[in-house]
């Protein structure tokens, strides 16, 4: 293969292996070209999952992810796999080992993760769409700080046969595009129709447009006053106590992370990056504590989000707090940035919710910014028409 | 709760655990009693796998798995959780630790598995119906031997997250029930529309039957030219060399398994019964020598078999070779039950097909055995219309 610099300028692309692989002859996504983020395995690749080790310890896989099957007998062309943080456990997007791909549209700065190299794929220009994965935001908040339009689907939604497994009570399946209409015709290849409705208006979650910096908000207010426009305004609505969701999220996460690749940190001993290094000890320490009141929390916040879509119709919050941090984001910085994102992905992770990231026409500081819209479990395909009606309007 | 034996004749649910979750008011499966292989998620309660150490090293799951709530949803009741061989790495049913499931069909015989307690608790009436998973045959086995309806699903058409992997890329939801009409409503609930047609008549796959006893071939002669009637007969097919498939699988999967579950067997050094501690020794062997070429035979095999259903239609074929052992079986004799049958199982399992098992009318020695449909990959809801249309015409 070509050297990576000469046909990756974004260096969105995984620099070991060149995965290409044509759609079928007829298709929805006919002449379309998608990548696939490096934890999707395509028969007779070894998937890499953004680490050193793991490439070398991990045989080929036999059999190619569900989700990539389907988009190509759909008509999409695969034109590689991209770059993700080591293991998933990130929202940087910069890879110790790989490097950290290039967000066009804040120039300078990181284009979070964990499905970085997907979303830098797809804001550069580099594919039509991509596929990403969100544990805790890893889809939402790249395709924020990116620019584009982002979905995670629903818990149990699209098939995440062929995908490594992080954290598999929170994994789901997601993908980018610069047009929510693309957006929503790969939905439609991936997902089935919902079962769930749309009924109701829009909410605003009071508390979630608190924990984003107020640029951030401004941005924000002619986007979700035209969503409130198109739906009808409901009263806003307050979750309460995001910190304490985020910190039972990050429990539980971290808890079903030990639980999966503990035992092959414990005996591989990989080289990570500081960062995803710490994470992995902090996970470890964590399920060696006793378990705590974060399952019942859980199926509590569950019942407790569902009552609240059912009341509003549609929940409106900001994917992130902040713009795309610098590329030197580390130390006490990262943590802040991490500590307040979660907070407001955490809602669609422990309520196992579908979510889509609206990039808005105001920027702060020339970077982009993004909206998000939460709907119940099971109206995907709705909140992703709406997406694409939003865009019409505007 | 009740000692086991108070409560479970048939000893099919597991002993340490009572999960009983009512379903919603109303829905398609509104009244009706379902059990859960133990290797299912529900939210709270340890998932134990079939082994007590894996039962001490886990934490409750904090979500239940989706297939389990879209029953819910649709108004079954869960009833329990039914035992499993040891991480469902066998298709006999003989738990070393709790205990071998009833065969109610076949008095002093072995239920066959893994989903063993699921299989035994729908033939022995205990639940309507019941979810298992089925990696290499440990639905389509039991539900033979039992004399029931099963059907293992297309490689990803049922959502598995919450179910415990064991060779990803083989896994998938299968469920039991009585009546072939059940069966295609509980499909219903589980699967959106298909996404693949069956058309054309039904073919024999005659190195598959020739595998099977001779007594077995002629008991499932009448309903193998039912289908035909139905359907129309064509010219019968040869898969060829199926004993070289089932170690291209046996292989690939021993691979997987260790990939998924080696470091936790490394860490934790379980106790399993003798047959499972072999069978995961065998394992390790596997996953340490290089890799052959059964990557490219399984992309390869997968293309044959699209190939022959597209000119046949469906494909006929014995479920198991032989009727279900007597419960002592061990050593020689249940290794060779299990190559022969591997050697069946292995198409669907290699080619990520759609299978689903019809008890036959007639018996063997009184027990019972049954004929399988082979349909493309996301022909599921066809071949659940096909038995329950088989059906009504005995």
């Amino acid at each position: 293969m070509m050297p990576p610099q000469m046909t990756d300028p974004l260096n969105a692309f995984i620099p070991h292996d060149e995965v290409l692989l044509p759609g079928a002859p007829e298709g929805a996504l006919r002449g379309l070209r998608f990548a696939a983020k490096d934890i999707f395995d395509v028969a007779g690749h070894v998937t890499g999952c953004g680490n050193p080790d793991w490439l070398a310890t991990h045989l080929p896989a036999s059999a190619t992810a569900s989700a990539v099957e389907r988009l190509l007998a759909a008509g999409a062309d695969l034109i590689g796999k991209t770059i993700t943080d080591e293991l998933a456990y990130s929202l940087n997007g910069q890879n110790f080992h790989y490097g950290t791909p290039v967000n066009v549209n804040a120039p300078g700065r990181i284009p979070c993760g964990s499905s970085s190299g997907s979303a830098s794929a797809v804001a550069g220009g580099a594919a039509d769409f991509a596929l990403g994965s969100d544990t805790g935001g890893s889809v939402r908040v790249p395709a924020a700080v990116c620019g584009i339009y982002g979905i995670r689907t629903s818990h149990g939604r699209v098939a995440i046969d062929g995908v490594m497994p992080l954290a598999a009570s929170f994994d789901t399946v997601g993908w980018f595009a610069r047009d929510p209409r693309l957006l929503a015709r790969v939905g439609a290849v991936l997902m089935e129709e919902d079962t769930a409705r749309l009924v109701g208006g829009a909410a605003r979650l009071s508390d979630a447009f608190a924990l984003a910096a107020p640029p951030v908000q401004a941005a924000l207010e002619p986007l979700a006053a035209r969503v409130e426009g198109l739906l009808g305004r409901r009263p806003a609505m307050q979750v309460g106590g995001l910190e304490d969701w985020m910190i039972t999220f990050r429990k539980l996460q971290a808890r079903e992370i030990w639980t999966q690749h503990g035992a092959w940190v414990e005996q591989v001993r990989p080289r990570f990056g500081p960062e995803i290094a710490a994470r992995f000890e902090w996970a470890r320490a964590v399920a060696g504590q006793p378990v705590g009141p974060e399952i019942q929390r859980r199926t509590a916040f569950g019942g407790l989000m569902a009552g609240m879509l059912r009341e509003a119709g549609v929940l409106l919050l900001p994917t992130a707090p902040e713009i795309a941090p610098w590329r030197g984001l580390q130390g006490a910085a990262a943590q802040s940035f991490r500590d307040r994102t979660l907070s407001l992905t955490c809602i669609a992770s422990l309520a196992r919710l579908p979510q889509v990231n609206l990039p808005a026409e105001a920027t702060v500081n020339g970077c982009p910014v993004g909206l998000s819209l939460i709907g119940p479990r099971g109206s995907d395909r709705a909140l992703l028409g709406l997406a694409a009606q939003l865009a019409q309007l505007s």
